[in-house]
This record gives structure tokens, sequence and C-alpha cells, in this order.
């Protein structure tokens, strides 16, 4: 059977004439201009979408100076610092500005930051912890604008392109790496529930006690935040057990550094009573009393592969990768040792 | 005397006139386009600046989405984290996107930099830790673009807007609760000697020695950065000697997070045997080992006046204040004890 014939895209005029309203109106809605009515808007949307109407990408010479979007479900801690650091060099590097957004803690941007990114026309937007809803989505597409996710916390849709690292493989070294040293007892402490990066790490702490023939008891396995607070709640509640366990994954390094303040409190000394493994790599990592061992997920690293990414598909370009997950590394400081009584 | 009758302002086609070229051109240097011979350039700029010329802010209507633009001289550390949060928070809120930049070190911008603002027209600037030169200063003068400086780092001209914290009070504050306790032999790690906050707080740490009659060892005062690394070199050496302090009052909370590694090496207890003091009250700081005794200066609320003072600036409004120091902070937590033998 011969490939069906490409219907002919639809052009701004064809919109505006199905739709009943004049040229610039539609051309307001894609610019993403405030001064047309919500209903008006909404229709215009809807036909755009019914189309799949594709703008072309604006040309460089003709536009204001070039910017990305940057936008965090949170600002919180260095954790952020090492994206922004990463997205910010590479991105001075090629002339372009970054744009940098807080979406409070939410994993899904509100429609506000959206127009606010419309109207800004953007070479493209880097989403960190975050996806867009399917009419976000076709709403960037319809203006040409690129988007990349960065650390999915969620399933995307096919073809969304993402950089994140090997979470279960991380969770899988970390716990190696104690069931290694001869811990038989081990907590593991991750984000919430509903982040795949979270469940691919304990998926990976189960499996390296399956392929050890060790049992892991599913009241040792914590689901929290990635804060400081959440490694120390749990962390006081998990050492407080008659049966605590021996060694502790945590979720970030600073959830790690919670956990050691519980231990610090409990008066239980870390590597000696208490092993403690982190997540991250950040440069503090390095300079806690003890330094953590931790798996280091390149987050500069990332953070770089997506701008690239990112720029490459504002020219017009096909990156050669557009799902990329970065392998994840242990590296080993102080606060793992063998279990007391080994 | 009467006062001098003021000079009618410059227009744009009197300024292409004198520099003889056209009003088109003048046009295009006023708003960052690049295509404009370097020598022509020059000479408009300088007729900008003899002319004292200063273009109308832009309207909001006619422009499009509105952006500041927040520069660091560097982003390090969690530090740069809670000034980014305070601008993007209040940013947001009146519905202004954020524009983030590092210079790299550099306590004052590249000419790119300028250029690239310049290019943008935003609202406004905001520098953290640097200050213009009196040339960039005129050129976002000329455009109508304000500025306003957090954290000043030396010596402003006069009537530049900032925002800052009264450091020598804090380094007084923090010396002051360290001979309270009995400490006779203290050292001060600050930032380096050309940042005029750091040169504040050690004559606030010299003041307290004054009015407590206890003297200064200047073998004992450090200059260094603000990372952790610096706060372990110099704590290792100043440990290390046989006549060691027994306090250390740092330059921030990074660099005490050194000091305690270096504590730890020499197998000395922090607080039995050195009490340390922080700067910054970083989050981090309360999740240390032991948690850290600081100083906070606010570090949000600075970003947040910062921001407010400069929208105000921005629709053309008087802020209430231009030049504003907010008050220091100590907060006293486990790092600081009486000196051993006291």
């Amino acid at each position: 059977m011969p490939n069906p014939i490409p219907r002919p895209a639809a052009t701004i005029s064809a919109i505006a004439a199905e739709v009943g309203v004049s040229v610039p109106t539609v051309s307001k809605v894609l610019n993403g201009r405030s001064d047309v009515a919500p209903g008006t808007r909404a229709r215009v949307e809807a036909a755009l979408a019914r189309h799949r109407y594709k703008r072309r990408p604006r040309r460089p010479a003709t536009a204001g100076p070039p910017l990305l979007d940057l936008a965090f479900h949170e600002l919180d801690s260095a954790w952020a610092i090492e994206i922004v650091r990463g997205v910010e060099t590479t991105a001075a590097a090629a002339g372009v500005g970054v744009v940098l957004s807080e979406l409070g803690g939410a994993h899904r941007p509100q429609q506000e930051w959206v127009d606010a990114v419309l109207a800004r026309r953007p070479q493209g937007v880097i989403l960190v912890l975050s996806t867009l809803g399917q009419e976000q989505q076709y709403q960037l597409e319809s203006r040409s604008i690129p988007f990349v996710v960065v650390d999915t916390s969620g399933e995307l849709p096919g073809g969304v392109p993402t950089v994140g690292s090997n979470n279960w493989g991380g969770g899988l070294a970390a716990t190696r790496h104690l069931i290694g040293l001869g811990h038989r007892r081990l907590a593991v402490i991750s984000g919430p529930e509903d982040v795949l990066c979270s469940r691919a790490r304990i998926d990976g702490f189960r499996s390296a006690h399956d392929e050890a023939g060790v049992p892991v008891d599913p009241a040792l396995i914590r689901h929290g935040d990635f804060t400081v607070d959440g490694g120390y709640r749990h962390g006081k509640e998990l050492l407080g057990r008659a049966d605590r366990p021996t060694a502790v994954f945590a979720g970030s390094d600073m959830q790690a550094l919670g956990v050691l303040r519980a231990a610090r409190e409990l008066g239980l000394d870390v590597p000696r009573d208490l092993s403690v493994v982190g997540y991250d790599d950040l440069p503090l990592a390095g300079w806690t009393g003890p330094a953590l061992t931790t798996v280091d997920q390149q987050l500069r690293t990332q953070a770089v592969t997506a701008t690239t990414m990112l720029l490459q598909l504002a020219r017009g370009e096909d990156p050669p990768l557009r799902r990329v997950e970065l392998a994840t590394d242990l590296i080993v400081r102080e606060s793992t040792a063998p279990p007391p009584n080994a």
C-alpha cells in the first residue's frame, strides 16, 4: 500500500478563517499576547491543536536576544546550584540568556508560567523534575519551542527528549557496597513514591538484596522528600527501633546529612555503629563529618547535556541522542564500614 | 544666587546630528543591536555620555514580557540559592521573569554581559557581590535601566542603590559572644581583603576585643575566600599551631564547615576543645555536626528588598530607602562553649 499523502500544513490564515477571527488575532495567541478574549483564545488554541499547527522556528536575525527557560519544581539546596551552573555555562557560551523559574514545588507547571514562556518565545525550555501536561506540551510544540526534561520524575510520552541518570544502577551499586561490607539489615529512605527515580533506586536496592540472598524488611523501606529534615525524621525513627538497621541508604546527600544528625543525637558513631550512603555527590559530601560515601549522578553533566540537546533542537538540528541516561558512580568515603559485631 | 537653568535634555536626533550618523543608528546603539560598526558605536556612546542622555523608560504595554537580570560574581554553594529564591519569588509575584547570569568569579561584569543586558532591555539589574564600572553604569543609565547592588563588595559611587547587612555588627556580635564565653585567643578567617564586607567584619572583631581589653594577635587574622576548602586550609594551619586559638570566627557557614573538618582531622572536639562561629545562617547550619552558631545576615530578605526596590525604580517610583543595611542576628547553636581549662 502506498504511504498516505501528507496533509498540507494549515496556515495561520486558514486557522483564522476556520475560527472566524482575523489573522492578527491568531498571531497574538501564538505570541502569548494577553489582549485576546479568553473564549477566542481557547477556540484558536483548539484549532491549532486540531490541525497540529506548527509555526516555523523564529529566525535569530530578526528576533530579540535569545533566551532559554529553566524551570525547577523547587529550588532547594545545593542540588539545584549544580544544575543551574551546568545550564548557565553552556547557554552563556552560546550567547543565550537563562530565565530561571521555580514552580513552587509542583511537578507540573502552572498555566501562568506556560503563558509567560509563550510570551517570551525562548529558544527552548528545560524542565527539572517536572513534566508538562499534554495541552501545555502541545502549546509549546505549536510555537516550535522545543523542551527537554532533566531527571525524569514520571512516565513521559514517547519522543519527549530527556536527560537523566541510571537510578536503578545507583541503587544497586550503593546496596551492593553495603552488603559487601557485611551488612544484612539495611534501610532505604528514598524520595516521594510517585517520583519515578525513587522507585528505580528502591528496585536497585531490592535487586542487590536478591542477588546476595539477603531478605528485604519492608518496614525499613521509607519514602520521604529529599530534604535534610526528611532524612532526620526517618533516621530518628529507624535508628530508635530495637531492631535498628546497621546501614541506611539515603535518597540525597541532604537526606544523608539528616541521618548523620539523627545518629549523633542517638549517640551512634558513623561508621562504627552505622553506615550511611548518600546520593548526588554534592560538593558538600566531601566535607560532612564523616565525609559521605555517595552516588555521583553527574548533575552538572546532566545539565550540560540537556542544554546542548535543547540548543540543537532550537537550531532545527536532530540531536544524535534524545533520551539520555548517564551512568552513576559510587564514591566511597568515610561514612561506610563493616557493621558492628561483624 | 539663583539655581542654574537646567540644560535641555539632548534628543536622539541632536545626538545623531552631532555624531554625523542617522537617527536609526543611534537607536540601534541604545537597543544593544550588534549591526553597528564598533567605531561608530564608540562615538555614539561617547556623545550619549557627554550629554548625559537618558532614554524615557519603555512603556510596558508596547514592550515584550518583562524581565530582570540577576548576576552573581559566582554561583557557589547554598548561599546563592537563598538570594535566587528571594529574587525569583518577588519578581514572579510581579509577573517579571528572572534572567540569571554568573560572572565567572569576576567582581566587575564583562562588557559582553553588559551588551547582552542592553539588548534584552530588562526592567532592571540586580548585581550580587559585583559592581559596575563607571562606563557600564552610564550605559545602563542612558537606557533608563535601573540597578541595585546586593551585599556591596566595594566602595560604590554615591546614589547607587544598595542592599546589604550590618557586617561590622555581625563581626562584633560573634566576637562578643566568644569573649563572653571566656575565650581570649580568637582567630578570624574572613573573605578576600579587597571585599568591603570582610574588612567590616574584621573591624567588628577588633572592636569587641578592644571593648573587653583583650589583645588581638595579628597572626590569627586570615583572609581567604568563602569556600569550604578555604576554611579547611586556614583551619588546618591555625589549629596545628602550638599556640592555637580556642575559637575561630569564620566568614561563611561553608568556611566553618571546613574548620569543623580540620578540627576533626586534628582530633579536636567542637565545642569542647574549640568553638566555631559561622556566617550566613544557611539552612545547612542547623544540620552540621555540631550545629553551627552563626550570624544570620538575612540573605533572603536582602534579595526581596533589592527586588522590591528595583521594581519600584523600574516603575519610575522613588523607593523610600535606596541604601539599606539590614541588621544581623547571632544564632547560638552547639558549636560554641567556654574554652578548655576556663
